[in-house]
Formats: structure tokens, sequence, C-alpha cells
């Protein structure tokens, strides 16, 4: 078979342009199918595709030109791919991988079947009455108690869609609604004492590997931080990375998957995936020997897996998020880049308030040092410290 | 002043490539003068003009679109250059630089004016005559020997147009040659035990600073090896830095001057120069903090200068040259990339016997085991080791 050069992306966002950035080094073309011309990835992509990723005739447009197709993100046309699959067109991650990606229920229910540690839940099934629905949230609560979760199977991303209820009958009544368009997960809030991510990269035949798990500070739902090593002790480390390779396999997973798990007590419990590239590795660029996209690319590509082992001993990424006076970060690259070993990226994209604009990166031998540095940088990029992040 | 974003750069090559690729991440836009469309950095840059570096009304019409110019090569037409300059559009380097960089005979000049340690040399004018360039020639060599280095003031790379010669009826007759179209400059050959190169990198008031001295391993050349730090002591690393701060500052560079320098018994002789990133400084893109392309878009856009201080104890930058039997090395990235810790460059440049293609970097502890991961690598994507590279 002739090696595979071309990679399909759908989706034009920052992921696709980090793909795009580690793409080109390789020797490898990147073909982006946005939805506007202006979107992050359009400026480094080999070449862009305007269309939707929700509509068949602009994703085989898309195949047609390419060895593979892969993704920025899960906001896709589940039977369009489907379709595109039994076309013949090679797809990486699969239909298979991405409808567990896309729908949290699906999700629960299958890493439930294997036996996978997951919060309680309850599943409604979109178009249940108003009574089934009383029912079954009076029950789930009697066994979990009133505090939960609430969220629609498909959409939503940091932290959209995800409700917190603290109230039986307000929690029917959004339920109600919800159900209404979509199925709806229901789920316990898990007294978790903080977050881990694990970043596995997977190629068809199996042959996996993964990032070390790192700790992940969000805020309101958006990541705002990740340590690398960050505090996880040995033997917790060794569980994350198992169950995450655990998902991976169980998914069938090709190209990276992020997991990210609750530390509860002593145990872990799955919270949800992603089967791209994923905030809690960018880390990886500066950080690791291979980063998370060029494994994803090599990975979807049947290429052999990079290597992810850190290359210094303390890492920390802090995302840069648009300031609330809707000042343009790149308007602020020269104070930023005077941080000494901040690696800064910026993702192109208009600001606006609460918009994650970009990362930086500082590698170094001390946490506190690196996470200051970082936040040095962020913040003279614009980026607002979160209450609950002063320290 | 609004900051600069846009960055123009004369020459579709793989340093243009190379910065753009590092332009991405920063925010910063490029824009690349290409002579085809299929150069090596028009798939990665963000706006391709066709045109020509020795045309006014083209480099005009980059000038126009960018906040500041630089450059891929030095194949440019100076005096367009200066009338860009005099009618106000920001150029890094400036014509002066270029003017060193492009003529060998400019380079000489000013050093030796500045009493800079050079090899003993002979200019001879344009135009000069058969008579005047033999008195010449027998005077020169009466003084440093009949092995002489004969090259023309402008063109060439990778050592093509450098001609060495036993004889001086031979060198009359090439210097005569030559002497029709071009200044011709006329060296002795130095007994050098290595050759050096110094990657400085300096911003237009006059702040620098520079990469660790690097031991480079040329064959008819054509850079084939660096290793960094390579077997350089530390009192003639510190002698190496000091005078390629002291050729950035003569020459007023602003963005990257390479400083290519012979080491002869125990001292340093200069050799040729490149106002731009260097074949001798792309290990810095995995081995330092912040590489040497990065550096360049930091400088010529008046931003903090990074840190460029190397990252592992032993670095190997080995290039992939084009395999005589004509084959692609991107058909042998499977092989390439099953080196462990082996970065893969590869420019989507179409295969050519003998031509640079790309390069490979490995970074770790011990010199040896990078250097042999290194051509591992390289020749796995087809590179062939050169006889006096065999060990």
């Amino acid at each position: 078979m002739r090696p595979w050069r071309t990679v399909g992306i759908v989706g034009g966002g920052q992921l696709a342009r980090m793909l795009a950035e580690a793409a080109s080094p390789l020797g490898l073309t990147t073909i982006v199918l946005a939805e506007q011309a202006a979107d992050a990835a359009t400026s480094v992509a080999g070449e862009v595709l305007l269309g939707s990723p929700q509509r068949l005739e602009d994703l085989r447009a898309l195949a047609a030109r390419c060895d593979v197709v892969t993704f920025d993100h899960e906001q896709v046309d589940l039977e369009a791919i489907r379709t595109l699959e039994a076309e013949g067109f090679a797809i990486a991650p699969s239909s298979t991988t991405l409808e567990a990606a896309c729908s949290k229920v699906t999700l629960r229910q299958r890493c439930g079947a294997a036996g996978l540690p997951s919060p309680r839940h309850l599943v409604v099934a979109m178009g249940t009455t108003s009574d089934e629905v009383r029912i079954a949230l009076t029950q789930f609560c009697a066994e979990v108690g009133t505090s939960l979760i609430v969220k629609p199977a498909r959409g939503g991303y940091d932290g959209r869609g995800v409700h917190q209820i603290e109230d039986i009958a307000e929690a029917a009544a959004l339920v109600e609604t919800l159900s209404a368009t979509d199925d709806v997960l229901c789920e316990e809030v898990v007294a978790m004492s903080a977050e881990l991510a694990v970043i596995v990269v997977r190629r068809h035949d199996g042959t996996a590997t993964c990032y070390p798990p790192v700790v992940t500070t969000q805020v309101e739902g958006m990541c705002r931080e990740v340590l690398v090593p960050g505090a996880v002790d040995a033997d917790l480390a060794a569980r994350a990375r198992a169950l995450a390779l655990e998902v991976a396999s169980l998914l069938e997973v090709v190209g990276v998957l992020a997991v990210e798990l609750f530390v509860v007590g002593d145990a872990l419990v799955l919270c949800e995936v992603a089967a791209r590239p994923h905030n809690s590795g960018h880390w990886s660029i500066e950080g690791a020997t291979c980063s998370q996209f060029e494994n994803h690319l090599r990975a979807v590509c049947g290429l052999p897996l990079g290597d992810p082992s850190p290359t210094a001993s303390a890492i920390a990424m802090v995302n840069v998020v648009g300031p609330s006076d809707g000042s343009d970060p790149l308007d602020h690259l020269e104070a930023a880049l005077a941080v000494p070993g901040a690696h800064v990226h910026l993702y192109g994209k208009a600001p606006r308030p609460g918009r994650k604009m970009g990362h930086v990166t500082v590698c170094g031998q001390d946490p506190e040092a690196v996470s200051a540095l970082a936040w040095r940088c962020a913040t003279a990029l614009g980026t607002e410290v979160p209450s609950e992040l002063r320290r």
C-alpha cells in the first residue's frame, strides 16, 4: 500500500491548527474542512475546504481528497461518517469510537457493561413522559442523594450543557426539557479530590501508549491549568494509565483518546472522554519527546507511535482566556515573550471575553516555579486569574 | 506603535517553511514570496505571493502587505531592497547586513577593517585584466602558498561555486573567467582542525544572544551533521561566542546571523556568515528552549529574544539527502519514525539525488548514542552515509 500522506481534518479549530503545525515537519499534508475561512486552522493547513461537518457531501468531498479523515471536534453527523466508512473511506477514529465520544449515554453504557468504574447514573431516553421522569428521578435520588449532574447525551464542551442541580423538582423540570430533543444522563455528584487526565494514543493494530496522568484544574467546566506530573502518586498513576488504556481498547480507538478521571478517595472514576487531541495534552508539544498532535497523526496514518515521555521534571500549561475588556491577547505578545522560558501558543481566534484563545507552557525543574511563570505569561496575555486559583 | 503581526518572507525554501511553522504558534502571520507554487514553504505559510526575489515590484507587493520583510535566502536584488528601505518599508536584516552576507568580498573587507581574524585573501575586482590577475596571484601565492580557495563574491551555497585549486596557472585561468562577471575572492587554505558554527540572534536595539557553538561536518561543502555541544572546550566556545557576537554587531544584524568559524590550531578564523536561520541551528527546534526560527521572528518583529539554552546534554542533527536512486524520503517515513526519539523534518521538496530534503534531530544524554540514532533515522529515509563519515 502507498504510504498515507494526506490527512483530512473535520473542523478548523485550534486542535486542527496544532495538528497542521505537527504535520508540516513530518512532510504530511493537511486538508481542513472548516466552517469559516477565518477558522483557527485555515492559516496553517495545506488546503482548506469550506463546508459543514454535518453535511455528507462536504465530508465526502474532504474524504475523496485524503488518505484518512480525522477530527478536530465531535460535532459531526455519525450517520454521514458511517456512510463514508461503508463507501470505503478511511476514517480514524471510526464511527464506533465516535459514537461513545459523542454520546455521554453510550459511553456510560459501554463502560458500565465492561465493568469500568463510572459514577452511578440514570439514563432518561428522549421522549420519556413527565410522570416517568419524575418516578425515575425520585428512585435514583433515593439511591444517590439529591445532588445531581444533568447533561444531554450530545453536544457541549468546556462545561457547557452540564448542569449541577440540588433539588428533585428542579432536576425533573430540566430533564423534561432536555429529553424533548436528546437522551439525558443524570449522574451522582462524586466527592472527588482531584481531576486527572490521561492521553492515550492507539493504532489500528491495538498498539497503544499513553502520556503520564496529569492534574487538571477546571473552573466552571473549562480547563485552566495542567500540571505535569502534578501531585499523583505512583500507584494511582499506574492505575490511571491502566484504566485509560482499557477504555481506549474497549472503544477501539485509533488516534488520541483523552480520558478524564475523578479521584474519589483512593479510587478512580471515569468522567468523560474525547477521541481527539485534548487540552490536557497541550503541554506535550514542548514537554514530551513526541507531542499528542504528532502521535495522533502517526496513529491515524498507521505510522509507528512516538515516545510520550516528558522531557522535563515539571511542566505547567495554562490556558489563555479572552479578558473581560475584549482585548486581543496577540496585542500583548511582547510582554508575554519577556517571561523566561514561556512557550506561547495563540490560536488566531477573534477575541471574546471568556473564550479560549491560546495556551502557554513552561518546562523546568520546580513545579511551583513553572506554574508561576506560566501564569505570569498567561496573565501578560490578558488572562484573568479565576478567584478559585488565586494563591 | 501597533505590534507587528505579519512577517513577509522573501523566498519559499525550507527556511521559510520552518519560519512559518514557528510563526503559527505565536499567532504571527506569514506571507511568502515564492518563485513556484510548489516551493517548500507554500503549504504552511499563511499566504503565498508568486514572484521573483530579484524583481522590485514583487518585493514591493510583499512589503506592502507586511509589517516587516525578512529572507529565506540571500539571492535578492540589493538595489531593490535599498529602494524599499528608502520608501519606508521595514526590512530585517537591512541592506547593510545583506550586502556583507551576499558578498564574500564585502564580508572580508568589513571584518578585515575591524581587525577580526580572517583567512589571508586577495580580492580581484570584476574586469581586472589577465596580466593584472597573473601578477596579483603570483604575489599572493608567494605569501600564502599555491593552495587556494577561489570563489566569486556572490552566489553559491552548500559549497557550490567554491573551488580549491593547487596551481597558479589554473587559478589564474579560473579567476579570469569568474572576474568577467563578478568580483572574485582568493583565499589561503587554512589548516583547520574543525568547523564551528555559532547562531547569533540580535535585535534592532543591539540586544543579542547566541546559541552554543556547534561542530559541523561538511562533505563537499554541504553540511551533513551537527553535534551539540560537540567537542568544543569551554575557552574556545567562549571565544567563538564573543567573536560571533562581534561580527553580528559589526554587520548591524537584525534577526539570526550564522557565523561559520575554522578552528586553526588554538585560534579561530572567520569562514562565512549567513544573515538568516541556518542549517547549523536546526537542532534548536527541539534542542533549545527557543528555536532559531522563533528567535529570528522575535528579533525581526521587535519582540523580546527567547532563551537559546540547549534542553538536553547531547543533541545530533543529520541532514536528509536525496538518495542516488531518486526515491522520496517521504516514502520511508514509517521506517524513520520507528527510530526511538527521532524528530523528522521533511521539507516537501521534489526528490533529487544529493538534494537536501530534510533533517532529523535526536536529543539525549550520550553524544555517540544520539548521533547513531540520528544517522539511523536519516539512512532509513534514504540518506547515504558519505564515505568520509563512515565509522
